[in-house]
């Protein structure tokens, strides 16, 4: 098995803290910098007596929340200890796994771990799906991991290529797992839980989760919807107990602060605009697209461990992303955060063009 | 594959919140009832904020605490979303999983679904392990899953089967996993991580937690001890993030709460006495001796159904037992709780045998 480790993963502030004196801006862990919501400190302040007893072993009103928002039944909900946990079960249910690379580590890893045979296609140049490479490849009991939008290149599927996919996956008798953990940072022109219940999700699934958008990555909230066949096989390999009280209390207010959400998509929305926008004047780097939280870079004159120690020496933790398989050291990632925070990021690759 | 739900485990007070006008007081779950210590809510609230950063990946800080609290080395921790998931982890590891029964069913439930063969030995009649029995069945690449103290027997193991039973794991080449979630509960007569410090835990990892003895099933904090090399192997396959970030604070401060840790030993040592005694004195029960905070008891003129609803009228919830492969519909388990409590528990029995 190919050797993963916590170096595959941003968010690692810990290991670098001796290397700067004073508090690292974290950009290469994609968080909405305005959450978590208004309010939800005291919620579960209020609910602290509920970690005296196990958790519902059934999630009944966490569920129910969870459908609501996701304008599903609470039936076609099933939960994880976060994303990666719902990745893992779902990979557990299938024979053989499809990725394409680059793409989040886990899909692999998870396959790896479970013993499947993992098939590694590669995205084309443009970082979309070769139809053509998923057509040759795919067959009967193969479960198709995708990111949407993808990590780490910040591109999400059209709707006709959701549908074309789909389409295939139903024709080979395959299964299909969006990993939408970024869903409410892309411009929400198409949602595929819509688009897939008029299938019954039949042989599909969508994660969401709590950790990027509502900024709780310590809560462990993960949560997607597929069809009730699948989520009774789901249930019955999944761990008990694996959403901790708080997470569950958490999934019963979170999803109503609306002005939380609707602040949240209007300001990262700007902030994407104003990154990229400042991002794409500078000439040492070639700038990606992206509808997430976060910026894929190519670097065009230096090699990721030049720019991850220059900038954090400036205190700027940023991703280096050669350890995604179909990336080289000239790759970067950094996360959209604050105004403040993204100006210094801007600034400290001014000042490195001028090394 | 085996079914298994929900009815395989205590706690499930939502589901018959229904039935009892009232707050039902939970027998099935065995949890401290002293708990969890003084000041914890404060240091949780006081680390809310942590919520909104990924958890340390690797847990330095909680391993260093954990490490303390087992008198091990830190490298020698591992961790789960409660003791569980140690157990789903630890079991992936191995080729085939020896079990002896009755005993957890997540044992047996987690060989299943990670598609591993189960070998299901049966406790002698006094529900001790069958020494013979496990040298005749016991091969290289096992794992050995026992319980210590057992669940639901309450039985633990002599100082004396430990080190019989390591030295034939040994021997054998396989590997010893003890669940001792319930440890703190037992009389220390001997400490199993200071037995099997000397072997440096070669073929062996044994799994404590927070649920029981620190009150906090909805926490989900679970840790293991075993080797520096099998921790490296047990690293390789867990998922990312397992541990909330309010589990990785509260298991950075309960093991210091001395006063909490002492006082809930000779308080549920004082109230075991207490309700065996007092059940003992029954006619229609037989009362098994207990090392932990819950109670087999066999039914001799009822069945477990009986039981279960005449008690849930009282308010009292109880746990069948008829789901343990190896019992039958003549067992129920009570947990050990406070003295008011107890005797309500006490008083139902009585009332009971003059049905």
């Amino acid at each position: 098995m190919k050797k993963f480790d916590a170096m595959f993963h941003g968010g690692d502030v810990l290991t670098y803290k001796g290397l700067y004196d004073g508090e690292i801006i974290d950009f290469s862990s994609n968080i909405n910098p305005l959450g978590p919501p208004e309010g939800l400190y005291r919620e579960l302040m209020n609910n602290f007596s509920t970690l005296k007893s196990y958790p519902d072993i059934k999630y009944r009103e966490l569920k129910k929340s969870i459908g609501e928002y996701l304008k599903c039944n609470s039936e076609n909900v099933v939960l994880g200890n976060g994303a990666v946990e719902i990745i893992n079960n779902f990979i557990q249910l299938f024979h053989r796994v499809v990725v394409f690379l680059p793409s989040f580590s886990e899909y692999e890893k998870r396959g790896n771990v479970l013993g499947k045979e993992v098939l590694k296609l590669h995205l084309n140049k443009e970082f979309r799906i070769d139809i053509q490479a998923l057509n040759e490849t795919l067959k009967k009991g193969d479960i198709l991991v995708i990111g949407n939008p993808n990590n780490p290149t910040g591109l999400r599927l059209k709707k006709e290529e959701i549908l074309g996919i789909y389409d295939i996956v139903v024709q080979k008798k395959a299964f299909l797992l969006l990993d939408e953990a970024f869903f409410e940072f892309s411009q929400e022109d198409y949602d595929s839980i819509e688009l897939l219940k008029s299938w019954n999700f039949k042989r599909a699934a969508i994660i969401r989760a709590a950790t990027k958008f509502f900024s709780l990555p310590g809560i462990r909230l993960g949560y997607a919807c597929t069809s009730i066949d699948m989520s009774k096989e789901y249930k019955e390999i999944e761990l008990p107990w694996s959403i901790n009280s708080m997470a569950d209390c958490a999934g019963r207010y979170i999803f109503k602060c609306r002005d939380f959400i609707e602040k949240s998509k209007v300001y990262i929305n700007g902030e994407r605009k104003f990154l990229l926008k400042e991002l794409s004047k500078l000439d040492g780097i070639k700038v990606f697209y992206t509808e997430s939280n976060y910026i894929l870079i190519k670097l065009l004159n230096w090699n990721e461990d030049f720019v991850f120690c220059y900038f954090l020496k400036k205190g700027l933790l940023i991703r280096k992303c050669s350890s995604f398989e179909g990336l080289d050291k000239t790759y970067i990632r950094v996360a959209i955060k604050d105004r403040k925070s993204n100006m210094k990021l801007v600034d400290a690759f001014k000042e490195l063009e001028s090394v």
